[in-house]
């Protein structure tokens, strides 16, 4: 069907038109969620990643949030994966929500975790980051953007649509050095799951890792997949080959904030036509946040990409633990943007926000047991 | 719709009634494929398994067969998994015309393959097979099998049906073990894959193991995961998991010979209900196997249980590789006859025989490079 507004759930920045005809394409139908979890050692360097209890803890939070999304419950850690000290849990909570008013399908890809999550989950042959300063961050980079491009066939063979996304703690540093070595970014634009956005220590440890790597601002202009070998991370790997496969045969959601820009910078440096079918998807916190400019990101990487967020507003839930994302926490994260996105497009539009805060206030009493 | 009469390329042994019921259910409904691969040193036993070109090489047939399913070539082995000496090529050649007619999506499950096959795979935590002498086959069997119906159930959140399948050598005398020890069966009714079955051998072999596992026949009766823990497969504890988890929501339909009999017996031991909810799918070639009896091995499972067959016939094909099928070799395997029956029912009957049988000449002269 042809599209002419969208729902007040959505908004839309970037290439609107664009946007307009794949949600046309796609307005209705189910496509299949998938989640790619990884963990790299950058997140582990102190002060660069909220996304877990502790330092080390980061390591375990793209598992967690795969056990989570599958059973409902994490194996891995005890409870779920939070961020300190006010103990915000996982954007995880908001795509369960929408998973299960869509009913779409998910499945987990791992990309490389520090432990590997006890449910089944797809096996790429990854292995976990080493921190970019090394410049050696990710040796298989080649390797698993090639078993990514076959999962993303796979999944198109038979799927209206597919998205794509991510859990992988210290996700947004690796993402900037993978964009400034390829020359999408020359200054620090990612976002950050904590309002105080460390920006200096994120911009230092890149620099660290590029001259390191022997690299320069746009050094992998021609040879994106050198970027993420060096500087990257398993998860960007991955994606970038599963956006790339299943984009040949059916429109791809990229869920995400700011890693996802990487994904599809990389994946745009391979193959340029790629921007023209796909949306990347997120939330309304991130597309607003102040201390970080997706937008800007995504018109760099092309003009013609389309971006749709969901008007998700927190302010009125009871829970302080939603509250904090309309004070810049978290904001975006296993694919929650996207899953909600693909929600509203799956149900032309009848699941509405409202909707998906109720799932997930419920969600939030079982889970967190209140 | 309600279907009253089945095409020509189908045919239906077991309950008729049950078939029907099921098959009208999904009938024009393309499904979700999935192909259970595994290794068990039981097929290293000289004699017991022609599933490979020699006994060692018949622990990478798993594998390999996965990798050409996803691929269209191998990478773990030279060429297509075949049968000496005759070099009959694997069954995953039907499957694959099949697969490629009907459109549907595939998945590789990892149940322990004596080497990880070079595509992305659902890993759910396997380890290869020991050899069933020794009466301690599969120490995860349980946990298999639990990572397995949390596997059915991700798959069933959204399709309208799943074939569970599988490819692992020595199959038929684990699958002969593990019905024994649950006390589906008392005597020797699987099939091989050759057609000098070599029921004695593969008899001997499963009595010791029995005895070196201090189990009787039908000693497993209430408790039949302990049969697949001391006799079984590492396929059967994840597919009898798979069945379980997804025929909750969807039907689910077991493709392949007496190995999936043998999954089927575990599933409804586990919960009898199942089988109100499976088809078994298969070949002809199987049903009409003088050396094994299929119909009797489900009806001892269950009277309720339906056989549905592809009535494929090879007999005019120019290629003997496949004229060898109509002489009692191969006859099952990678899920041929339930993909094959599954394009039947996706395409409401239109896709035939001959449909699947041009499709595989193609892929034969490709693959082959004939």
């Amino acid at each position: 069907m042809e599209l002419t507004e969208l729902p007040p759930s959505l908004g839309i920045a970037g290439d609107a038109k664009a946007a307009m005809r794949i949600l046309s394409e796609i307005w209705g139908e189910r496509g299949v969620f998938t989640c790619t979890v990884g963990s790299t050692l950058t997140s582990a360097i102190p002060g660069i990643s909220d996304a877990g209890g502790t330092p080390e803890l980061t390591l375990l939070t793209g598992p967690a949030d795969a056990e989570l999304l599958t059973l409902g419950h994490t194996v891995c850690i005890d409870g779920v994966p939070v961020n300190p000290p006010e103990g915000i849990p996982t954007p995880g909570l908001l795509t369960i929500s929408a998973l299960t008013l869509s009913g779409m399908q998910h499945h987990i890809v791992n990309a490389g975790c520090k432990v590997a999550p006890s449910i089944p989950f797809y096996d790429v042959g990854g292995e976990v980051g080493q921190s970019i300063v090394t410049g050696r961050a990710v040796p298989k980079a080649r390797e698993l953007f090639e078993r990514g491009k076959v999962l993303g066939r796979l999944f198109a063979q038979d799927c209206k649509y597919l998205i794509v996304s991510e859990s992988i703690a210290g996700g947004t540093t690796t993402a900037l050095a993978t964009m400034m070595a390829i020359g999408t970014l020359r200054e620090n634009l990612v976002s950050s799951s904590s309002p105080r956005n460390p920006r200096e220590l994120k911009t230092n440890t890149v620099l660290e890792g590029l001259k390191n790597a022997g690299l320069e601002i746009g050094s992998c202009k021609d040879d994106p997949l050198k970027a993420v070998e060096c500087v990257g991370d398993p998860m960007i790997a991955v994606n970038a080959g599963m956006v790339i496969g299943a984009s040949e045969k059916v429109p791809v959601i990229l869920g995400g904030g700011t890693q996802m820009s990487a994904v599809i910078a990389v994946a745009a440096a391979i193959d340029p036509t790629v921007v023209d079918r796909i949306i990347h998807g997120t939330t309304r916190w991130l597309v607003r946040d102040p201390n970080s400019d997706i937008e800007k990101i995504d018109s760099n990487i092309s003009p013609r990409l389309p971006l749709v967020y969901i008007n998700m507003d927190y302010s009125k839930s009871p829970y302080k633990g939603l509250q904090a994302y309309e004070q810049g926490f978290i904001k975006e994260g296993v694919g929650c943007g996207g899953a909600s996105v693909a929600a509203v497009i799956s149900s032309a539009g009848r699941i509405t926000c409202d909707d998906i805060l109720e799932e997930e206030h419920g969600l939030y009493r079982r889970i967190l047991g209140l």
